[in-house]
């Protein structure tokens, strides 16, 4: 679906024109043109590739769809894949699972074509603040880049806030005692599962970005260099943050089962004290159930009592021997 | 096995032509001859080898088998070795092993020769597009490799992917309170295996086609370099998965532990908690069941009813207790 | 907040100045100006921006805060951010917490402008030294910076050895057989949280500052390359120390869980024992305590005491197998 | 001692020569002197060290021993180090060490000494094989070091292989439900010293070995690079499957406990379970022995039928329970 | 504390001089000085820092100790840290630490600082070495500075060999039944600790020592390269061994827990099994100890010896049963 279609001089916005128009407005010299289509079907695509004369392969990975964030260079144009990681709400609850979308954006001279591809959330805030700033805009269609990749990019922060704020519940959890050590690694694995998703959205633009800043820079980029420095940064911030939140996963997966192993620990303990006190007890009352005729102390009169506070003392001391080594 | 042994000009077929008259033809200039074999006796290997000039050490790592997946450059021409990862299967059944193939291909100039061994699946498939595509088979042996490369990496996508869906299987097992946990961490550890000869297919041809784009690139594979680095796209997006897989696999047997240590304890707390109130039952009858003359209360009218109450008041009380402490 | 606003000459404090008057200084050759804000508003830093002619992006990472630390070069002026981590005092007690401020120095030929933000502790202490020393004063902007990173960086070392300290206490409560496995696990898990803390602080910052000595080194910090050198070697050792404190920290929660399970067994076989004991005491009470009719013993005279003493023999006997295998 | 001293023109043998023929013989273009020692004692080393005039330090580590495999250029000439890995075998078993021995090897540009120790497997073979192809003899003093090398590494070959072949014998013994825990971990835990053992063998000579094709290689070696690939290849591929061998024994160490954990519960529950149901029967049975005068069901006629009606009915109740639960 | 102060010319020694006459012999073309000190006062340092020029970072390093292992130039002098690792013994008995001391070494073309800080054991041995071997001390200063480090590194040798024979030790207790887990464990600990106490003296050296041979190597270390590269080798192979003994230690840390829940499991068996037997044997005699009144068997001549039989012999099936399952 074709979402819009304009051409731009000098950093201003020129008109909203058609798409068989496109031709006229590339050519001339310092305009160039930005297409912004969301799940397109194969011939609006081919419609484009036609007009901007896009590389085949290109289009093929843009029309395919799930491919791996990347920036490649195609001659002087430039290809770059980022995904869209948003989580899903059903009813107002978040489930536990990712969107994974995808913008796809070819960048020429004088053309950006930007293909988003099972995702809701549009790109049109970042077409409105490059039409307010015409003295950045100036810098073309690598400015343009810069600016959706931006967008893109601070999309992942609130995301990788969210999972830092469940796996600081699933902390409290597993410190908590009456915690419940089956949901907390439960809910530790899918936290690691959305970690691993978004790692994968992350690190690889962080390698291709890295390309459009410093050393030998695409053409395209060269005037937008310490932006895409900033976008670097940025991802590079969040891979760190990422990596932490794996890495603090898998100890709390260990720091979990040692919990729980404590904590198993501490009850069969307990539940082991008490059955002794009990089976003592029980030992004692069994030698005076015994059915010998020749058993004085059966006939003594306090012999019950004598009995009794044998057995009720015995238990005492156990308990109070337990109660000393922590085990009750 | 000779397969096929065809001629090309242009990008186009000239002929189906003998193993005697290769000479013949890779003496033109826009010619070359792409020859197919598939466990091939040493003679044709050695025939070939005469026609094309191979070097005797790619020779002798073709007949032998079992190399590691590689691209190495002769002089002018490469020899790259590539695995085939198949699913066994049995009677309709997929086994929980992988065949591993090996396709070996010699590209010169005006040859292409690919060997296939320990595999049924073959390539004609690869040269019906390729021979479809005539402006795109203008390019040479070159284009052939990539053809080749692109079919066996296309290849590895479904095992991948089969992969991915049984470890999901695993892992609702895992997370199945009446699971299997003996059989759920089998299963992984069969399942890391095979991530690892994966692993050994996809990970060395990555680190060789990565030499056929950018930099530095063989002669004959320069016309192709996009083509090439679609190749190592797709191999870097597979690697990464992999990569994701054993490291799943590596939490799921962390976790798949963990479960059975919970589980365990809970089995183990509820099973202590029911004896310990039997116990506690049994300890007061044996008091009562003992032999004493003077015990005044077995006289009473309702001695046995009080007993009765006393001892189920209790286990009703530790019941309680117990239920509310979760372990029962 | 302007904290102070100096103008130097020649490495000799010139006057304090009024920002209005800053570009009057600036304009001279060997002068330059320093000056120090502390959770400034926007209009502080715009004030500055437009003196100095900061770049915006910088200006911005400034204004925002949460920067990872970095070193980056915006044409001849560079942009310095570092972090302040120090522990968090709640009435003279220290909390397991750190509280991470922010530094950022923004350095151009003639001009130093540090930030401060989120820290209450400031760096008087490094103007006052870097006045002490006109001659290495002399060495311009470059030294400044130089001198306000030797400043935050040995602010890190009393925190990681804080941390060792630590460390070492939770060793010691480990392996003393009475511990509380509980508390060293958390204490622990929070250790390594904060030693990520510290991670991202120093590593950053050591990358960064590998940049500022030996191969192509910004022009402002040319002279000052053997000082970098100085710092980047203890960020260096550091880092290691970190890695060390982290590597231990793992080390310590699984040799914790192995505690805890060599304790728990060792109880658990204790308590499991004297069960034993004394259900082989219940099992030969309950035989006599049998009501059939025909049991000569029950007759004997000594029957009883021959009961007692096999009873109690039979004790005896597991009593000293149970010592002499270690499980009591 | 000396095996022997052989000297070639030309890629065909000359002669057997003596020790202090060998400067007649280097002195001639085409010539080059191979001498083969084994476990040399020093007066054999100084002798060569003079004929050859060997460097001081590369002689002091032949003599020493126990380097670690490397390759190091001392002016023209190399030295090179390779480890020979040996099962140990003791009356036609396999012991679970293996033995350690060396090849030193000085090349020059017109002599070959090769220095065997602590090994009793020589390698008159590679010296054979190489006098029957003179047409690659002919290479020189750095084919002589291919041909020893490629011996040396192809040994390794079986080595590896019969780590794989036990490594799976000890799967097959871990998901055996019978099996022998304690010596699987014990079998691991060798399998890996044993894996590190090769890996010190293979790993640095990848790497030293890896000087000796492709870039700047030694004027020796220029002429037999592609051989010297080949040896490289088969050391990465022997790194890569030892690399595999280590990581799965370290998960096959986690699946053992991990199985033992799941049999020991499985254990414990059964056991658990029984206890459970004669504890409900023994405290029944403790209930109807009391000795409560006023208990009329011990006076019904049929009151011993329906008590041990009772009890079986429970116990079976409870068996029935426990069955379903999986505990049984 | 001066040791001593020696000149040397063309590799022999001149005289013992005072430190004031230094700058005599420092003026001559081929002569040397070589200083050495031993926990030196900080007047010490000032007075060698004027006499060579000695820049100011570096004394302040060497008179603040506790530096991590360094090479370091100053322009055309180097400054080199080392550590001294020392296991401490109290009267005459090993302890489970290190004593970890330093050697700070200055060279610049005509002298050589070292100073020794924190350690017992001298670099005389050093000296006379040298001195004896005048045609390699020709080599100069930087030749002295290869004896020193060569000495620093020989004596980390018999370290790490101590720390093998510890873990070999341990090895044998953990597979020992009789072993006692919790000293094994915390042994492994403090082996671990050590390890890495060596691991920070060896690697950054190691790193450090890199620069000394191959590629760009500092005017005065010229001549010696190959002396370095010696050392570089010996710390190559520490560092994989040390690296041997971390991976070695982390797996029986494992490896320990496993055997311990093995052991315990074992155990647990066992009671539980025979708790089982008894508990069968106490239900039977539970129901015959039951008081109705219509209990025939109570009264059959050989009832008694039948229910005696009918308990032993269940409790021998049991035995049997519990036997063949490997749980008694």
């Amino acid at each position: 679906m074709l979402i819009n279609c304009v051409a731009y001089e000098d950093g201003a916005k020129l008109a909203d024109i058609e798409v068989e128009d496109i031709s006229d407005y590339v050519a001339r010299p310092n305009c160039f043109v930005w297409v912004a289509l969301s799940d397109p079907v194969p011939e609006e695509l081919a419609a484009l590739q036609e007009e901007f004369g896009l590389h085949e392969l290109a289009v093929e990975d843009a029309s395919h769809g799930h491919q791996r964030p990347k920036v490649e260079e195609y001659g002087n144009s430039l290809f770059v894949v980022m995904h869209l990681v948003e989580p899903v709400m059903t009813r107002g609850k978040v489930e536990e699972d990712f969107n994974v979308g995808e913008v796809d954006v070819f960048v020429g001279r004088n053309y950006v074509v930007s293909v988003r591809s099972r995702s809701k959330a549009g790109f049109l805030g970042v077409r409105e603040r490059c039409e307010r700033e015409p003295e950045l805009l100036r810098n073309g269609s690598g400015f343009v880049l810069y600016a959706l990749m931006d967008a893109v990019v601070d999309r992942y922060f609130p995301v990788i806030d969210s999972l830092e704020v469940e796996l600081e519940s699933i902390e409290k959890q597993i410190f908590d005692q009456g915690g419940a050590p089956r949901e907390s690694i439960k809910h530790l694995y899918e936290l690691k599962q959305r970690a691993m998703v978004l790692k994968h959205a992350v690190a690889p633009l962080l390698e291709g970005a890295g390309k459009l800043h410093g050393g030998r820079v695409p053409q395209i980029c060269a005037g937008s260099q310490e932006y895409f420095r900033d976008v670097v940064d940025h991802l590079t911030r969040m891979n760190a943050s990422i990596e932490s939140i794996r890495d603090t996963i898998s100890t709390a997966i260990h720091v979990n089962l040692s919990m729980v192993t404590i904590s198993d620990g501490e009850v069969t303990k307990r539940l082991a004290a008490w059955a002794s006190i009990f089976a003592v007890c029980t030992a004692f009352a069994g030698i005076w159930g015994m059915n010998f005729e020749a058993m004085p102390e059966l006939k003594w009169r306090y012999g019950y009592l004598m009995a009794l506070g044998l057995i009720v003392g015995t238990c005492g001391f156990l308990y109070w021997r337990f109660r000393k080594a922590g085990w009750l």
